[in-house]
């Protein structure tokens, strides 16, 4: 792959702004132009200046560690011209104001673990790496919150709260790190039971585009003073600004624990039956749905010890009161049987549940570990109304069927959520694959539903926005995005363009 | 009251830029300067025409309704120029556009139950009363979801929906509708098991200053494409769009419920217990403090068919399956013992229940009914961490008590928000009230609190929320109601000043 790097990505330094009339408000539409190779040579000198010759890096393998993602659905053939590494978050607002005064784009990085190119350096400048913010700054059992920079792992975090009966219950992908999961709006297989990443933001200390630096509460649990900017920054995906400190609420560790499988005759069997256990109001803690291509990526891959019924297959968490879950599981049970649902396990030993939950767990990296050389990956999401799931699992499994495409399906039903993970080599399968992720896209779109439900938009679902949300709210979200970071600068060519 | 009304309320049709340095990024601020007499009459012709007689009304009862509230703690003198009623989206779409052609302030109304002035008209303009938009479009109970007008009242909406096991968990006072319960961010005595109105917004459709209409998503349970304008428009108080239609999430009707009373010595050890409650992961479905004072008040007004104990008072709801209700209550009776409580009495009993509840929902009523001639009341509302509500709490009664105020102690104490009502008579006593209500909300920030946890800001709130946010913070605020209504046509005057 060709990738430009270093200093030679530059424009001409000018800025140019057209006036549209395709909105009846229309203000003007900015073309940002970037600094020149000279300004951004001057800004790369004064962010060394700065956080010194460990701060920042101009060497290859940085850059491209910091441009390309193995794990995305898209990459492009560009890279950052530099990666800087604050220590704090007055390095930050340093960093963005030498940045503002060049017009040199900035793009946050924390666990690059995002799959939709949120990272990719669509128009060169300096990446962001949080790496050296990763502390738990206060912890207040008693107030049931943590304060924390970007750079914190979600699962590093709960170890070291375990003690206190306390967990912070968001729970994407292992590798993702706080920052990016507020810039994306993350969720995972708790969301089910305990919302998604903008449910448990009490505050957050934002660096603006300018390099000021505000914050946007203090510590009630909830407030109705003034607008909510925590809504607003939280799935912004660091276009409107970096978050630099974050305080999370936090929810009780239940008092017990279950795990629950049974495999299911077809995928519409399992969807129906997990929408029926919603629709119940059985307050499950998960419910997962794999397809059978998913099932037997991880017999192959060994990594769970056992050997899996090769059939679409669900997953349940249950958790509350000893009681309770056994109150959820005969519940969950009566619905698999009636669905036509079969091998009912359940475990209740706390190691043996992480055993059973293994397969859930390592479904994606499974997947990973199956590429050949040459392959790549496709991760996508799309979510839509509960009752529209069995339609869309079955439309879309017979699709990647139809197309020959290896790919398997993996969802959180439980919030109408469902994944493809396909892989592919080469440009002809590439042409396939996004004809069948588009294709689902729109489904899903006619379904009144998301072209991503947890993902985000980043480059990769950019060119669905509109079709979504409609002309006039992308011209709001655009307005916004104009209105607080006028040069564009903040990972520009994310969400949308100008 | 002298209130000047009428089309008498114009300025000279100018607009008026000042250049501000107050921010290192400061854009040009506003000062908005609306509609002249002339065009004032000119935009309710306009309106009439569209609506006809019945759409527009500027009898001075209309104006006195839709400009006055004896709920609020504050009034202004002046009302607005006209009330307009719409019947559907694009009425309300036409409204905009002439008042936006016209710059005619406009003001949404529903139910008319906010307390911090949200619908005052502080510059005059065109009140738009949601009341003949109060319809359920569309309800889809096989989504979890329902879509509905502004006007529809969530205790109505509940009540026809109940045969299918499901509800909308959000409950603010009886009077309030689903627009002002957007608008405000609204939530209730659930909050603490269900959150607040901004995490039950599926989709909004929202008419814009200059009369474009959006909506704000599709129909997804939850979704990760582009900015979060329904976290944005919920809490806005009407400042930046009108709420005209909503899709809101329903929950499951709990299949038992109980509802627990018990009395403690002192407020703080009232509060100490409710917290503890909290801390343990108890899932109430509600927790209440009322003080002695308020239960006084029940008493005297005697709604509730029998004679309360005059001591600081817990209220609990509780909700689930059989065993896990029976579960919570003895946690629950365990908490209240240790913490010097007595009497805990339960009902388990439908009607039972409502009876026992039935103080906690006579309270404000309760203290409305006391008014005699001349006075006023002020309800006001602050949050803070949870650990610091005792103190909060027995600080905030002190205060009262010292000032020899008549007033009521009220909270949501789960969420740590505590409301406080004042009855007063005359100039004096406002002045005294005014500083302890000031008095209290200092104190609520200096506690990394907030200076409202659910009344919302309005013209009441407006002066602390600087102190609150920051400087910083509010400029970005400011920056984005500039930028999505540039000539601050939409309930100018409400949370934040150009």
């Amino acid at each position: 792959m060709l990738i430009a790097a270093g200093l030679g990505s530059f424009s001409t330094g000018l800025f140019c702004y057209n006036r549209t009339t395709s909105a009846p408000e229309a203000n003007d539409r900015l073309t940002p132009i970037y600094a020149t190779r000279e300004d951004l040579e001057k800004a790369v000198n004064e962010i060394r200046h700065l956080l010194g010759d460990d701060g920042i890096s101009t060497d290859d393998e940085d850059l491209q560690a910091h441009g390309y993602s193995e794990w995305s659905s898209i990459n492009i053939d560009r890279l950052p011209t530099a990666v800087a590494y604050p220590s704090c978050t007055e390095d930050v607002a340093k960093i963005a104001k030498i940045c503002h005064k060049y017009k040199v784009p900035m793009i946050p990085y924390s666990g690059g673990s995002s799959v939709e190119g949120h990272f990719s350096a669509s128009f060169g400048g300096v990446s962001v790496d949080f790496m050296n913010m990763n502390n738990i700054v206060e912890f207040h059992p008693e107030d049931m919150d943590i304060v924390v920079q970007p750079s914190v792992s979600w699962m590093d975090m709960n170890d070291k709260i375990k003690d206190t009966g306390l967990f912070f219950p968001v729970d994407p992908g292992p590798p993702a790190r706080i920052g990016g999961m507020i810039a994306t709006n993350c969720s995972g297989t708790n969301a089910v039971r305990y919302g998604t990443m903008k449910d448990w933001v009490i505050n957050l200390t934002v660096v603006l585009a300018d390099g000021r630096v505000i914050k946007t509460r203090k510590r009630p649990r909830k407030s109705s003073a003034g607008y909510n900017l925590n809504g607003l920054f939280t799935g912004s995906e660091g276009t409107l600004g970096f978050v630099t400190e974050a305080t999370l609420k936090l929810a009780h560790i239940p008092e017990e624990t279950g795990v629950g499988v049974a495999t299911f005759p077809t995928m519409r069997d399992a969807a129906k039956a997990a929408i029926q256990v919603i629709h119940q109001g059985i307050p499950v803690g998960a419910v997962e749905i794999l397809d059978d291509v998913q099932m037997d990526v991880i017999n192959r891959m060994g990594g769970t010890g056992r050997e899996w019924k090769v059939l679409p297959t669900l997953f349940f968490k249950f958790s509350g009161t000893h009681v309770g879950v056994m109150d959820d599981i005969n519940g969950v049970c009566r619905i698999v049987q009636a669905h036509g649902g079969s091998d009912f396990e359940f475990e209740h030993d706390k190691t043996k549940q992480i055993a059973l939950w293994s397969a859930r767990k390592e479904a994606l990296w499974s997947m990973m570990c199956l590429r050949t050389s040459g392959n790549e990956v496709w991760s996508t999401d799309v979510a839509v109304p509960l009752s529209k799931v069995p339609d869309l699992v079955e439309i879309s499994k017979k699709d990647l069927q139809e197309l020959g495409l290896f790919g398997s399906m993996l969802g959180h039903i439980g919030d109408g959520n469902f994944h493809e993970t396909i892989l592919f080599n080469g440009d002809r399968e590439r042409e396939m694959v996004t004809k069948c992720v588009h294709d689902m896209v729109h489904r899903a779109l006619d379904m009144e539903g998301t072209c991503t439900g947890e993902h985000g938009v980043g480059l990769g679902k950019k060119q669905f926005l509109e079709e979504e949300v409609g002309k006039d709210s992308l011209h709001v979200m655009r307005t916004i995005k104009t209105a607080l970071d006028p040069h564009w600068l903040m990972n520009p060519g994310k969400i949308l363009d100008p």
